[in-house]
């Protein structure tokens, strides 16, 4: 039986009535935030087969080392979990490397927002000198060296004069990481109607997640992910947490009004993905959910309530993503050779 | 129907019936080979299972970075088609990473056979300075601060008082890997009696394989793999192949017979393991059939028993493993952090 749905103000979150309060606080969370999709639509079954090949090859780096999985491991939350990535010739990332899993929902991708989505993403790293420190010259010249790539580009763009080509690995990429999405876990089994999805204190953090205002820049379905906000609206964070070097957003739009503006962290797997913040300096959650109360909402968050909010955020955890591990044509003799 | 098996000598290699023919060249084979068993008997699924999350798990590596996966990578014949890994900090491996795909055939492991099993092998690279650079007291802490480990470690070894230990890690990585076989491949499915897995050339490389003396070293389940042999036993490689500052297994030995002394590189999935020899500096595989010929065999193969052998050669890939990439559990507070 489907609960029934109020029109519920949030005056009525303080009902005595139990039963009315969990479905009052349902009513605000489901105008707030969205379940996770069962499963991404509309993508094309060759693309996402090609884009999981290509997701775990290492040749798409220069030294033959990196893949998109070294960063965005699918078996820890879709990131790797150290302060900034250790890319080519074990230099560092210049922020922490974010999720994969559910950034399709983004509003665009990177901590500042400077790809539109996953297909404009994937060519990012493959090119950064700090990173995979590849060319799409060489990426093509590796991919193009396999018969079998060859095919399955091929197969997965139909009529393509050049099917093997870097736009058409981004465009794979994007397809196969469209399905790394998380749904079904705790938070959304309550959003759907399971009142005994979330216990008390889950549900006391979720209340006092919505009314300490975090909703006002995590909210929809990925808890965030949707738009830009400055780090240290209210008072900004030490520096070791908010570095002056890196003005966010700044970078890309140039206008003042950006400066140490960064897309809000999307917060689905959030238990799963310290450590936190772009510059990966924050290992505890309670230790972030307390930064954010001073440095965004200006509030002293008491112990009670932030250990009531990690308490909801953990619930926020999904199904993980099942990969079975691809196999990778072998190299042949015109595959550039791994470079140093 | 079985095939006739009829004891038959090398002589009967030249019989002009193409049938007997056909036969008498899969009895000498079969009388040197064995196919890869369909699967490997014996092992705790529990422990499998464990290992499995071990072989993919970069927290075993200090700068949680690097898996067994890393420079054993599943989707590329078990190897990783480097001349020489990247370890910790970049730094360069000494040797040329073997495939873990059927090591648990070999006698013994690494290139000089001083590890004397999977178990023992998966404690070296864990602590090696150049490679994950960890210590088994690190590797422990880390294991146990995670609930999750705890629990797989305690149903994988019950009984043990402390489960979760380093020696465990390994006897879990070394069920794993012997789950890591690749059977079925047209070598095999020629040995066990299909005459049209193999073409004609195929047939004709198999029998040049064996009348040339390669088998005096790559024979067996393997096509090598059970025992030491001096590399350049007739003519010593150019010194970029063989490096004078690396001896083999006169350093696990430190008999002077031993210098040099490799344990012969098993030929399964040949094909897919690029590039070749404990220097990793031979990429094609005609070439070092060419090089084992002079070096080993003292003879100079033509061009056309070259091909014919490298033809052979590819049909010992078999099928791959498929592996589902595991989800690891995630750190807590008490876990170590990583290393740069």
């Amino acid at each position: 039986m489907q609960p029934l749905k109020l029109a519920l103000g949030g005056l009525l979150l303080a009902a005595s009535s139990t039963a009315a309060h969990a479905d009052a606080l349902r009513d605000q969370a489901n105008a707030i935030f969205k379940p996770i999709p069962e499963q991404t639509t509309g993508l094309d079954a060759a693309q996402v087969e090609l884009g999981r090949q290509l997701f775990f090859e290492p040749r798409l780096s220069a030294s033959h080392v990196i893949s998109c999985n070294t960063c965005h491991n699918i078996g820890t939350g879709g990131a790797d979990n150290v302060p900034a990535s250790s890319g080519h010739a074990w230099q560092k990332g210049a922020r922490n490397s974010p999720t994969v899993f559910n950034a399709v929902f983004n509003v665009a991708q990177f901590w500042d927002g400077r790809a539109k989505d996953l297909e404009e993403q994937a060519k990012g790293p493959v090119q950064n000198p700090v990173e995979m420190h590849n060319t799409p010259k060489n990426v093509e010249t590796t991919l193009r060296s396999m018969p079998e790539y060859v095919a399955a580009f091929e197969k997965a763009f139909p009529g393509d004069k050049q099917a093997t080509s870097f736009d058409n690995m981004a465009r794979a990429l994007q397809a196969f990481e469209s399905t790394l999405i998380t749904p079904d876990s705790r938070f959304d089994q309550y959003l759907k109607g399971d009142d005994k999805a979330l216990d008390a204190k889950e549900k006391k953090g979720l209340q006092a997640f919505m009314s300490a205002g975090c909703i006002s820049c995590h909210n929809g379905v990925n808890l965030g992910g949707q738009a830009y906000f400055p780090f240290g609206l209210v008072k900004k964070p030490d520096a070791s947490i908010l570095p002056s070097g890196d003005k966010g957003r700044f970078a890309v739009t140039k206008t003042q009004n950006d400066e140490y503006v960064f897309r809000a962290a999307p917060l689905r797997n959030v238990a799963l993905t310290a450590p936190y913040f772009h510059s990966g300096q924050v290992w505890d959650l309670e230790e972030a959910v307390t930064i954010m109360g001073t440095a965004q909402l200006g509030k002293q968050l008491d112990a009670g309530e932030v250990s009531d909010i990690v308490a909801f955020l953990k619930t926020v955890t999904g199904k993980q993503p099942q990969v079975e591990y691809p196999l990778l044509p072998p190299s042949t003799a015109s595959t550039p050779r791994p470079v140093d």
